[in-house]
């Protein structure tokens, strides 16, 4: 970045964000404001095409900095690996090799076991954005949107001006190609530099290679911690992660079986809105509404069709010669039909049990527990949330708790606090996974968020301030599987609040929460006891010196009186 | 919507997001994993239209809820009305019309006294996604994407079937043109369903109307808000609003001059990446480097180019000649250039003045401070920063403070909080602005929050969670003015976090918040004193009766004996 060599040069210089040091300014013309007429606006008005879009707003894609481009890339070619790997039924193996050619400059290499992918779509998967096999259908899987993988070459394009290497081949009988490629921006289309036959020693699979400008730092938000999350979610898969370090990390399956291979469904009528019904109804070769019904939708039968169209009052015959009077017609009959809730056998959990043990190897906590609810639907896409928390520290060390530590030694706004405090103060951390993705970042745009914020986790013994997350000890595991995941962005770090996904996520957590509450209230009651008496008699003494000298009383007397004010300031507390 | 037209009916029945009531499920057939091969896969590939994208994942877009997607469709409609008047140098005058036609059925109409739009490009602007005047040019304007409008419209057809209607005329001469359009998603293209001259009472301007599926309703985050807001931060516009309700508002502009016309820049050479240069040069018609420099980017004069030129080593040639590695050479070559910061009269403040003049419309505080900030710049696009802030209750009614209210009544964990500490526990209100446009939603996802909630308020004695926003009587206001602000998606409600952004904002308020420090530390220290005392005061008497029983104390020496223990205990707290 231009900004980063600015700053390696020695001399010292006006740099474009330190306005403060700017060279000295010119002067500048008398300003005279310039306005445009129609005409003129017109002749400004231009297409976009989709690839200058986000190029220029490459943070929607998750590409706003140099340590997040490297997350990003890693992530989207790890997800297409395990997506490609799963749908063909093979026990995903993916190595990631990530190289430091520069202070900024990296390469990443993903390379997978998969079933490759056949050579005249190569240049399109990796040199177009909107372009895939997720999209149109409704099936679970981490890639939807067909821009992921190009974006990331598109990044490292504009950032280092080297074109994305990808190798695949798609069985023992069949050659291996390998491409170079580079998206062109102003159409949004592969260019391809390169093209070539290969030997390569993988029977299948596919290899990925993209170098851009990057960060790499380990901790919080880093590719290490999105690969452990990762193998924390898919006890199936194995990773081999060569760091830029040199380090070579291997999560083996732990699992040896492949999880259910999630179901394609088709749209459930009760989730359609008017306007896709019409393009639907126009798009459809069926020949009569009965078979566009039954074939187009899920849970509509024949006898479901006919009733469709007799609350209607319309006569069967061809979809696409149906008006758009009609159409509205026909939407409110779908309305007024009862149909079975959507096939949730699409949506595959982890499960309770997998989830904590996936837990378990991020914290080491006193209280576990867990929830996998049972498949819901928003806006007609089922989905299925899991929760899990862990709180405290294991056992005996478990230190003072947040929500009676605040009652009696409170910290005086003018004096700093203690680290102890401190960390009672923290911000419960939360884990985040959308169709076992592990989701790192724009955590508080997060229905996940939103939802786990919205709860009054006061009631269960934490302490709180409204509308954020609780305090304490406590890690939080949410797990969002659907068909379609709705993100808040291009980037998929986010999910979007439908009430429907809050309200699941809520309950997951309060189904824990309240395991909690009854976890922590013994212990919270024992303390208190203890922070009551003692600060009982810690005034204690000061009162009886001072009737000592106000009185004039006898050491014995004193000892006595104190006691028994002990037992009467205690009674007095309790009322 | 499907789901509300269900909860209509009468007769209970299973609903897609009522998963507990299913009918009884089907026998489902046993479960067999399918799984595909590479050929398989590659028949499924496809493009995917920008239309169809967003109208899948129109959360993006700002269209997640029916309450929101009101808002949004007013949103873009004043924004371009605003738009179009300000670069027409024409004092806006906006009519903002709902109507309820039905429980969830709304029409939104917005007609402005702006320029008009050319018969031509009407049905490109209302029809058709990523097009626009806006944004390949570097000018601070409130729509930069070429989206909104036609989204909104989009939106429209999707959940009523009706198409957009517009009507503009560019003046008085000029015929007025009508329109009814819809987009096709398929394609990204507009369909004209109907087109007409027709009489208009107007000189000039542009009328667009839009029936969607909508919900109204008062309060935060609604259409009476949002355009609250925006009457605030442009006390140039006139805005009349016919709301739902019937009720007609008006907000008459409180400036009769526009605001300094804000100046189209060029790309700065250090904001510039390697990926853009190269096609920069592949695309520019200069026939010289020289010409190339000096034409395209701000800041470079005929001198500042040679030096380029110099430090690259290389020879003068026509652009489009020069090889990938001669770019990066030409690239390292522009960063090591001095050059000077990029023009910053291509963003416009509103102002200290205005803004708290703005503020104090929204809420009566007892104090008040902004801070408006010299230009930055983030990636080579200049910013400029406002902060404000609001503390308290308008003089003597102030009530107790936050910081110190939690200090010696803290709640017990067990017991409710009254209504006041839950007061003193709210988060402090945030107001962001950017480019004069109020952003409503995303709060959390914003670097404005960020950047709020980043800032140690204790230490100007307010109290805080840590990375969460100060509690207690605060509002902040913040205003993000620039050539293109990085939003973190389409429907821009919330801007992406670069660490040049953060720092303005971050330096802003602190620059405010150190004057509140001051104001509220005097507060605190009388107050302090003042329950300190009450505390002693409390415990006393039960402590004299205390006495009276134990030692048998005439009444007359326990008054005495209570006296002196304030005084000794008073003296034992301060020490």
């Amino acid at each position: 970045m231009a900004t980063k060599s600015l700053q390696q040069s020695k001399k010292p210089q006006p740099t474009p964000d330190a306005p403060d040091e700017l060279a000295p300014a010119p002067v500048e013309k008398p300003r005279k404001d310039v306005y445009a007429t129609a005409e003129q606006m017109a002749k400004r008005q231009r297409s976009i095409s989709v690839s200058e879009f986000f190029a220029k707003n490459r943070h929607l894609l998750g590409f706003d900095n140099p340590r997040k481009a490297l997350l990003t890339t890693v992530k989207e070619a790890v997800d297409n690996a395990l997506d490609a790997c799963e749908e063909a039924g093979i026990l995903p193996q993916v190595e990631i090799a990530i190289d430091a050619l520069g202070e900024t400059h990296y390469r990443v290499r993903v390379t997978d076991n998969g079933p490759g992918i056949v050579k005249k779509e190569i240049p399109n998967v990796f040199g177009k954005l909107l372009y895939g096999s997720k999209f149109h259908r409704l099936r679970m899987s981490r890639g939807q949107q067909g821009i992921g993988i190009s974006a990331a070459g598109m990044y490292g394009l504009l950032t280092t001006g080297h074109p994305v290497k990808i190798t695949s081949r798609t069985g023992a009988k069949q050659p291996s190609h390998y491409y170079e490629l580079q998206i062109d921006t102003k159409n949004n289309k592969p260019d391809i530099i390169r093209e070539r036959q290969v030997e390569w020693d993988r029977e299948h699979g596919t290899s990925v290679e993209i170098e851009l400008e990057a960060r790499y730092q380990q901790g919080r938000q880093s590719v290490d911690d999105y690969l452990l999350q990762t193998a924390i979610a898919n006890p199936h898969v194995t990773l081999v992660y060569k760091a830029p370090d040199g380090r070579v990390e291997t999560y083996a399956a732990s699992v040896p079986t492949m999880p259910p291979s999630p179901r394609e469904v088709k749209p459930h009528p009760h989730g359609v809105e008017l306007g896709i019904l019409i393009k639907m109804l126009a798009d459809s070769p069926a020949r009569t509404l009965k078979q566009f019904f039954t074939q187009e939708f899920s849970r509509v039968s024949p006898r479901t069709a006919e009733d469709i169209l007799t609350k209607a009052g319309l006569p069967d015959r061809r979809p696409r010669d149906v008006s758009g009077q009609e159409a509205r017609t026909l939407y409110n009959a779908v309305a007024q039909v009862k149909l079975l809730a959507p096939a949730t056998d699409c949506v595959v959990p982890i499960g309770e049990e997998k989830l904590i043990a996936g837990l378990k190897q991020v914290v080491q906590a006193g209280f576990y527990a867990a929830s996998s609810r049972r498949p819901a639907v928003y806006r007609g896409n089922p989905f299925l949330i899991e929760t899990a928390i862990a709180y405290g520290k294991p056992q005996a060390e478990e230190s003072a708790d947040p929500a009676s530590g605040n009652e009696t030694e409170p910290p005086a706004p003018e004096t700093a606090t203690t680290d102890e405090e401190e960390e009672a103060n923290e911000l419960a951390k939360l884990i985040r996974f959308a169709n076992r993705v592990p989701l790192l970042y724009q955590q508080s745009a997060c229905a996940i968020h939103k939802a786990s914020a919205g709860i009054n986790w006061r009631q269960y013994g934490l302490s709180q301030t409204r509308g954020a997350l609780p305090t304490g000890p406590l890690t939080i595991v949410v797990h969002m599987a659907s068909v379609w995941v709705p993100f808040t962005s291009e980037s998929k770090e986010a999910i979007a609040g439908y009430p429907e996904i809050l309200r699941e996520i809520r309950l997951g957590l309060q189904e824990c929460a309240r395991k909690l509450g009854v976890h922590i209230r013994a212990g919270i009651r024992m303390k208190t006891e203890l922070k009551k008496r003692s600060y009982i008699e810690k005034y204690i003494p000061a009162i009886g010196e001072a009737l000592r000298d106000l009185l004039e009383l006898p050491e014995p007397a004193v000892d006595n009186v104190c006691e028994n004010l002990k037992t009467v300031l205690e009674r007095s507390r309790k009322m």
